[in-house]
């Protein structure tokens, strides 16, 4: 029977190509209606209906290092270490994640007391809440259908907390206009990312939408445009400046890519992930004239917009700048920038909120946006409330004030802290190279391998996916492989964040850099 | 100067193609970098990066049509009355989407308990909540990062909540084993729906991807095909037979698909959307049958399982009947099934939580599936949280049973109760013609209209969307008009929610059934 034959041979011996040439990919309309016969006629053992050969290519092109092969690796030692196998440490630190409160960090008293509000509305009797935290869960609950968060929102999100999105971007652009029609609201920062390259993807072969990344990069932005089917188009941060950004630069890559697709777009991230750089006003300034000179859709990556520490640094958004460069610029260069709820003080990974807000786009093309982000009827509403506190959090008139202001205060000190300590302390290692942290959540050092570790890694690991999984194997640190951002060739990285508490930072910067000596040690 | 030019024509009268016939869609290579050099000279009147001419073509052939223009008219016209503006009505009774909670359905007590607990732990040593509230609270945020519902978790869902999933399978289908690997929790049910889909979508040509979908179908099937360039094939539920499905119509679908494309898949809505039946055993035997012989990938929608009113109706989910068919359906047959926190009793739709439990998929697609979700880091936890209290409810031996099985009792009975109605009042109206809602939650009724109407609305708009906006207008109704969901050539219906409170319902059907009457005649 068939079962037999399955049991027999096992799902993986059993390949469509194999069996039956004619269900197989790239198979004729002919051959496809004889196959119904043959199944009728008892030749059932066809494999399976999805293997990997007749997938999605476009999905297997996908790559996602942060959440790649080492992490599965860190977690099956977690097991390991659950069911009693001894190994030389007695804990894996993740530090391959921007994921604040993993690490230990609190959450934000204010922004979870209102949490607490809108779910169990009950509580808005209770004493124990202070009542600017009541007002904020007032609000928002009276905005909602039925006065629920259970309720779907309009699929832009809630128009009041929409509203107050663009007076936040108002008040921390200096004034300039933002309209709340403008904003979208979205599931994290990565949905809406998703969602504007998903609206500018168009062409085939030469004419296929190309777009503009850094390189190193954050890898959604690679596994959206594999996905996507758009052509990546590389520009190459200067490691030796801080990794800062040269126009020069955008325009070699821009020229060679012309060559062989339709460049549309150019993505910036800053501050910088997972290099830290934050970019000077100049910069921008020069960004955005590029841009408009070559007919390109701006998107700014502007979630670490609060993470910054080096002194001389200031965020500046695109849009500030923009506005600032005159009307010529400000009304024509097409732009959307994005933030999130889960990086700066707050942390809120898991509620998944963010917004963008767009900029100069068309008209026609907003209405299609709209109507796009409504299949997937609203982003989640607890992350819709808690970005509204974000960008309305509580004044100093108000009881929350304080408290809310120490906390904010203490995460960010620490976070500049543990930045300069991570950059001096990586210096002192010969063999390890690394630029000031001067913004976002990373360090990314360089690392200088020996000749003989870059040989035996050669049969297909990235050399610096070996030296990361050595280190995982022996101190379970759990870093990212700089392959896995993009590197110029011949240079190797590792991405680390800088989220551990103190206390435990300052330990696994020293086993790093032991482990870095060891491993160097062994391989010359 | 550039600006002024802008400012005197409007964006859109500047067309890429008038302007400067290099740069438009389909320019060639070469032009493209002399348009580069025309932006130096100073030719820099291009009109938008982004336009609708130059936009993903997918993304334009997507509908949503739950969330389409007569929704759009619904907001608006609720602001107008906020504004003051005399209508023939007060409020605007929005009976277009399954948002339970916006039409004044509570909350279950115990979810809201628990989600604050989790999002405030604080509230752990309050004595107002339950103990049972508090251990599954303290069990949620022990399986949490940084025991915070704020730290992201793995991107296939928190693995403690998967293995209370699988149990909750395992206990629906009298004791059929469920494996937690196999279970991944979403962002509500659409976004799994559209990842599966995504898997499955390749070839081009007569080679591309087809899916076959009921019509009238969930125009989240249609918009998803539409955004990934699948095929849609369509098979008609018979109307006359209470919207059963009949295989003999899936193989006249399929084998005239053949023709054009290489249909994969087959999509099922069992309790149905938009039409409220709910399958027979035999049925779903006869659709698993039908998939293996033709060698289709399952896709089970079955978010409205707990939604089953008629008697003589029951719920029967795939996997159940799949397994209880034997090893030669049970090993091979692929199948997703998907699940959701927003339907059923709970209506907890502005969380997005959900699941799917994938069954006899290859080990290296799984594989790719579990990469592909990595991308988007993972489904916001409070919608997991939830979910996790809605597979592992309150016992008889704990504080909250009785409140929560009186709750959610109470809302179950209510919709059975709300869906006879509905079927009852509508079909005392000649020109109404209503199936028995048998469970889900929305009505499909059909509707006779006059030719003249037909005529009128010719330019254009679907006749039943003349109709449902005339409604609309005059009512204060706000109902999807059939054709968003597909139906028959030359037959008209709406969909219309059955969760209004049932005083309000009443009048909703009173007043639907006054303007048909009023319709008919005018147009008579």
């Amino acid at each position: 029977t068939t079962s037999t034959i399955w049991q027999l041979l096992g799902p993986e011996q059993l390949n469509i190509q194999l069996i039956s040439p004619a269900g197989g990919v790239g198979g004729k309309r002919r051959d496809r209606a004889n196959m119904s016969q043959q199944a009728v006629n008892g030749v059932q053992c066809r494999g399976k209906v999805l293997t990997l050969d007749n997938m999605n290519p476009n999905v297997k092109r996908v790559e996602y290092a942060v959440r790649g092969p080492i992490v599965q690796r860190a977690v099956q030692i977690e097991k390991e270490l659950k069911a009693g196998v001894k190994k030389p440490f007695t804990e894996v630190i993740k530090a391959n994640i921007g994921d604040a409160q993993a690490m230990g960090q609190k959450p934000i008293t204010f922004l979870r007391q209102v949490l607490a509000l809108c779910s169990y509305p009950e509580l808005l009797e209770d004493k124990k809440f202070p009542e600017d935290a009541k007002k904020r869960a007032q609000r928002i609950l009276e905005a909602c259908g039925g006065n629920s968060i259970g309720a779907y929102s309009a699929s832009q999100g809630i128009e009041c907390i929409r509203q107050d999105v663009a007076r936040y971007i108002e008040r921390r652009d200096g004034g300039i206009p933002s309209n709340p029609d403008n904003i979208y609201l979205s599931t994290g920062a990565s949905d809406a990312i998703v969602t504007i390259l998903k609206l500018l993807v168009c062409g085939e072969g030469c004419d296929r939408t190309g777009v503009m990344i850094s390189i190193p990069q954050y890898p959604l932005y690679s596994a959206a445009l594999a996905d996507l089917g758009a052509v990546q188009i590389n520009y190459y941060l200067d490691e030796d400046n801080c990794w800062s950004l040269d126009v020069k630069e955008l325009r070699r890559a821009l020229s060679a890519a012309r060559q062989h697709c339709n460049p549309r777009v150019l993505c910036i991230i800053n501050p910088g992930n997972p290099t830290g750089q934050v970019q000077s006003r100049q910069c921008i300034e020069d960004v955005i004239r590029f841009a408009k000179e070559e007919h390109l859709f701006l998107m700014a990556d502007e979630v670490y917009q609060d993470n910054v520490y080096a002194e001389g640094c200031k965020f500046y958004s695109f849009k500030k700048v923009l506005f600032e460069m005159g009307p010529e610029y400000s009304s024509t260069v097409e732009m959307a920038s994005f933030h999130s709820t889960s990086k700066c003080y707050m942390g809120e990974c898991g509620f998944r909120g963010g917004y963008m807000e767009v900029i100069n786009m068309d008209p026609e093309v907003k209405a299609q946006l709209t109507k796009l982000v409504s299949v997937r009827l609203c982003p989640p509403i607890p992350g819709q409330a808690l970005l509204d506190l974000v960008v309305n959090p509580p004044q100093p008139d108000e009881p929350s004030y304080t408290t809310f202001m120490k906390e904010r205060t203490a995460v960010l000190a620490t976070l500049a802290e543990k930045a300069s300590l991570t950059e001096q302390i990586f210096n002192t290692v010969p063999g390890i190279t690394c630029n000031p942290v001067q913004g976002a959540m990373y360090t990314f050092p360089r690392i200088t391998l020996p000749q003989s570790a870059i040989d035996k890694a050669k049969a297909g690991q990235a050399p610096d996916m070996f030296y990361c999984m050595r280190l995982l194997e022996e101190e379970g640190i759990c870093l990212v492989p700089g392959s896995g951002f993009g590197q110029r060739e011949g240079t190797f990285h590792f991405r680390m964040t800088i989220l551990p508490p103190t206390e435990k930072l300052k330990v696994v910067l020293q086993k790093i850099c032991e482990f870095h000596l060891r491993f160097t040690q062994e391989f010359s």
